[in-house]
């Protein structure tokens, strides 16, 4: 175990984003429904058609981890699964700009309630940042989109490496210039957590259980499982004293 | 000559920083005078300690661009040349803490007066980034100092080259995910500028007259030498229609 926790020790919390900050099953099911099916004929059951397509990100992801594909953007990989997806189910009528704009669905996406106000006040004591598999471009638009308010950005591209290889981890507490011991990770899954923790850094939980959909929760950690377990990001800022 | 100004054409704004979006040499003089001579015994001329300090940075720079010195980020060269500065000044006395705090003052340096607000109505429609010889972590504790509005922070330790190299200039377009025609270099400099165009960027000059002090005024170009020739930030997006 590291050693105690200090708060005002730490200097900068980094953040995973998909689910973390961003409700990226809701809002893709929601643009969804309101766009591409009555708009564009994509008839398709969307809650179906986003857990599909999520489904195929931690494999394609796998695929650039072992090497079997070169550095690949997740903009790219994300269209990559998306064709998957358009053959599964059965999508052959789109135009090539019309995948692209589907395909950066993964830009515009909605924060949970929380997260705004909760980063502002984390960003009064920490530089935040997100340190996201997403690339920078992703992660800049994201942000412009749904009101993020980052003191930087942090994508994969920067380090070529996804997480959890540490190259990401101590990527970020490098350019940040820090030692991964002032930098808290952030993040609503425990993987993501231990691998940071079992490089030196601090470590956040905030609890998501919507992020899977009704009946897609998982169980929230014990209190002293991470240095804070957090409710959302407002109970993560009273948590830590701001 | 490239092709006649769209301003809608224009994605991403970037930023050179020193000078044109902050008052390096009156901040550093502002704090030497309130700060370092009265409470640290720092008993220089601030404006010419300044000067001195600046005047290493293009040398510095340039033995990384020859490979005379391996990469080193900005942070680290303006320790160098501070270095040298504290012999030429006969500045013997300071702690390691003290040389450290000092030298990190470019972290804390001024905006001029319009840069927020103009910055502000700039980011309503582009995305802005710096596009700075400084490192990331220099520019985003700047941005949280002088409260600069961007959506991202590019540093030349992201592309491993100083400006004016064309990996840097290059390099912001890629990992912004635009093309360079869709990227407006902006600045109060025009070998910055020039080095840009070349490159295919759209280019946007800003008239900072008061850079290197009372006299040290610059002559402002022609209107039509750049796509935008403003006086100030407001006055640039007034110019592109914000």
């Amino acid at each position: 175990m590291a050693s105690r926790f200090d708060p005002l020790a730490v200097k900068a919390m980094v953040f995973d984003t998909f689910g973390t900050v961003v409700d990226w099953r809701g809002s893709i099911i929601a643009e969804g429904e309101w766009y591409w099916g009555p708009e564009k004929g994509v008839d398709v059951d969307w809650p179906v058609f986003a857990d599909a397509w999520r489904g195929k990100y931690r494999p394609f992801m796998n695929k650039v981890r072992t090497e079997e594909l070169p550095w690949t953007k997740l903009d790219d990989l994300h269209r990559m699964a998306l064709e998957e997806c358009f053959v599964e189910f059965n999508v052959t009528h789109l135009s090539d700009a019309d995948k692209q704009h589907l395909n950066f669905v993964w830009h515009r996406l909605n924060a949970w309630p929380d997260t705004s106000s909760g980063l502002a006040r984390l960003r009064s004591r920490y530089v935040i940042a997100p340190l996201s598999n997403g690339n920078l471009s992703l992660l800049t638009e994201m942000a412009k989109f749904a009101g993020l308010p980052w003191d930087c950005i942090l994508g994969s591209d920067l380090f070529l490496h996804f997480k959890p290889d540490p190259e990401t981890y101590l990527g970020a507490a490098a350019i940040l210039g820090f030692e991964p011991s002032q930098v808290m990770m952030t993040a609503a899954h425990v993987n993501d957590l231990n691998a940071a923790r079992e490089l030196g850094l601090r470590t956040a939980y905030v609890h998501r259980p919507l992020e899977f959909g009704p009946g897609g929760e998982t169980p929230r950690p014990a209190d002293g499982d991470f240095d804070v377990v957090a409710d959302d990001f407002r109970d993560m800022a009273t948590k830590l004293g701001l």
